[in-house]
């Protein structure tokens, strides 16, 4: 087959080995066929085609940081690695965008807007590893959307590979702009299911000014949830507002002493990044922690202090790693709910005997409960993930969304069905079947079609 | 025909005439065959259920105040007004939403949340006749859209009955999520195409400060322009950065003595919401602004006396109607184009002998000029026409969209076509299939498809 023998593309076994996951448990890779990493969009297209002809499917890739297996091989797929097309097209000093190709690394247009004044806000846990174009794959999220919002808020023109080769441009560079319908948005969040983004146009924002953190704690997780609702319903604009409970915090002082108060249940992350009255913030959130029951308000003096503070929330991946093996949790509710989803999360922890630190993006009322388990033990991986499974029918029974910025990919495909419902899930189907319509796009992934999956 | 007997249909020709149009020009209507005014989301899928077995087309209607003929009739339709379905059926004040009826007034629903401490920021011109349903078929902008975003960046949940009668729920009311396809995003501003919206739930924000408001006088609207762009530069983010150019500014003053300098080429008017910090970016912005050339700044003292001056950009709708037979364009450029594009427009205006009063949201590169004809004079029309749509090739040619915020309804079509490409059309068709397969639905608007209209 000759696109076989294109100098991008490679069917070494050991190569194509390391290519077949990415970073969610539980989820089963299949053997691929080949490799192809395109340097251009061109050859992006002739993959495409081949694949369209051939009826072979294409599981799209960029740094496979991923938590769902979004990017993991099916039986018999060419994976496209997007990690070769990885330049900085353009910024565009004067309207504030960025035009990239898909493999450039999130911290490295970041560092490189950053230079000239600007601010790329999207900020995935991840994003010194992954790519813009994983980021628009699964409509990333991080610390700061609490205050910026999430990647499709900054993401205006796409070019996209379609199912069958056809190289699409869509959306625009404009700030504003409602001529069609809004593809770009429609291809944000879609996990490689309606086509393979090439070239992403993102808006940018001046460079904030230095932050100035606090860190509260408190004797029960009830009155830190009780206190990011109070806060935030003052209208404050935190840029970062970070839950941890006390499982968290016990595994994070294990890996490093920060010296934390004893009998701590729960610490709230809060950052103020908006210069003269960011300190006016930090007071404004002090005071109503204080009211809401916390033990003890630290407040940095400055930025370099409040990095210190941070240090806490940052070292939490890490730290839970060494707990065992980890089924990572992605329920977004609404913020007025959070008291119940932590104390839910304690009981489930306590129904199916695994212990689940809980932490997460509290100013969004978006969650990372961490279900840690034995995987050499059966019986301690079916409670992680029965468990996981409580977690998610927890999250839709208070209101929320079995993901908040992890995506769906294989992890979550069962649930999604529940999320949607039958109507909502046909008309996904429908667009799927529009976009991609031999199914050879990631198939399995996010949304399954009868006869097809 | 069953429907036709229901106490919320009519048939009669005097009541259907006054339902026939929207607010734009040069755009035709045809003759309904009946006026469906439902009260309830099943009364809304009974007309969607009937029209789908009997292939009637369906015309969705709010309060008809568009721009470009999308909720104008069409033969042997059923017109689908929303405007009984006018409900507030919830203000979340823990959240900070609102869960509406598509029928209800934009301006009705700021108030109602105003109440609360609670803002509702997207402000077409329209917002006191336009519904929250029309709104969000248009994804309808305003002024404030410079600092706080258009109506899709507050959609978050919706209710939509299909071209077949069944009623989805997408979108969540979290702050985040990604469990599958943005279908919330591809409704909005879809004009009625893919769907009908029943109920709308929207993010708020805290109350705004009191703005601040400046204005500043240009002998040059180039100056004007670089002053949006180098203000811009800065980091600060005013709530309204509004331009008008000579012709606007006669025209208002004919309307209203406003007490204007003589010599004025160009007017900017800003605002800042941002409290204590709004003096600042007044002092800002006068400070840019007589750097690129300003012949005069003036900054109101209080907000009292920024309501007077903000006066004159809410007087263009009024003062330019008095003009003569208008067409509306609605171009929006990247802000570095905007002098070219402010330039080009006055070069059209002498090419075809019209004038063309030209004013905008600045900030957003996005443009209003008004081509002014006298629609008695064949020939005025014909040069009115010409001038409309070299506007649009003008937009196109700087990196812009044929539509900022008005949409592309009936008016703008073809050229819609060339703006999207053949790919981006043929996937427009495709999702257009995919949602409505008998075409009924506002057939003949936004997306033409071949064999259907």
């Amino acid at each position: 087959m000759e696109l076989l023998d294109a100098d991008f593309v490679t069917t070494d076994p050991a190569i194509l080995e390391t290519y077949r996951y990415d970073q969610a448990g539980f989820c089963t890779a299949g053997t691929p066929l080949a490799l192809a990493r395109p340097r251009e969009t061109a050859e992006v297209a002739r993959v495409l085609r081949f694949a369209h002809e051939n009826r072979i499917p294409v599981v799209p890739q960029g740094a496979r940081t991923g938590l769902s297996g979004g990017a993991n091989a099916v039986d018999g797929a060419i994976l496209l690695s997007l990690e070769r097309m990885d330049r900085i097209l353009e910024v565009d000093l004067d309207n504030h965008t960025a035009t990239v190709q898909p493999g450039v690394i999130n911290s490295v247009l970041s560092r490189a807007v950053a230079e000239h004044g600007l601010f790329y806000p999207p900020d995935p846990g991840s994003w010194e590893m992954s790519t813009i174009g994983g980021n628009v794959a699964t409509n990333a999220g991080g610390l700061c959307c609490v205050k910026y919002g999430v990647t499709s808020d900054f993401v205006r023109e796409l070019e996209v590979v379609l199912a069958d080769g056809r190289v699409l441009r869509t959306g625009r560079r404009t700030a504003k702009g409602v001529a069609g319908y809004d593809l770009v948005r429609l291809m944000v969040g879609s996990e490689g299911t309606l086509g393979v983004v090439t070239e992403v146009t993102v808006a940018l924002r001046p460079s904030a000014e230095k932050p100035l953190t606090a860190l509260a704690f408190f004797a029960a997780s009830r009155d830190a949830c009780t206190t990011v609702s109070e806060f935030l319903g003052t209208g404050r604009r935190p840029s970062i507002l970070e839950f941890m409970d006390r499982p968290t915090v016990e595994a994070v002082s294990a890996y490093r002493d920060l010296g934390f108060p004893p009998g701590v249940e729960a610490v709230l992350v809060v950052q103020s990044d908006r210069g003269a009255a960011a300190a006016d913030d930090l007071e404004a959130f002090a005071k109503v922690a204080r009211s809401c029951g916390a033990t003890e308000v630290l407040v940095a003096s400055d930025p370099a202090e409040g990095e210190l503070l941070i240090e806490a929330r940052r070292l939490v991946g890490i730290a839970l790693e060494k707990l065992g093996d980890r089924l990572i949790d992605d329920v977004c509710v609404p913020r007025s709910r959070l008291a119940e989803f932590v104390d839910g999360v304690a009981a489930i922890a306590a129904e199916y005997g695994v212990d689940i630190p809980c932490c997460g993006h509290a100013g969004d009322g978006n969650m990372h409960p961490n279900v840690v388990f034995d995987g050499s033990d059966p019986d301690s991986v079916l409670r992680g993930q029965s468990a996981f499974d409580a977690i998610m029918a927890l999250g839709l029974r208070l209101g929320g969304t079995i993901t908040g910025e992890h995506g769906v990919g294989m992890l979550k495909r069962a649930w999604l069905e529940t999320e949607l419902g039958e109507v909502g899930l046909s008309v996904h189907r429908a667009v799927k079947r529009a976009l991609d319509p031999l199914g050879i796009l990631n198939p399995g992934k996010v949304v399954r079609l009868p006869g097809v999956d």
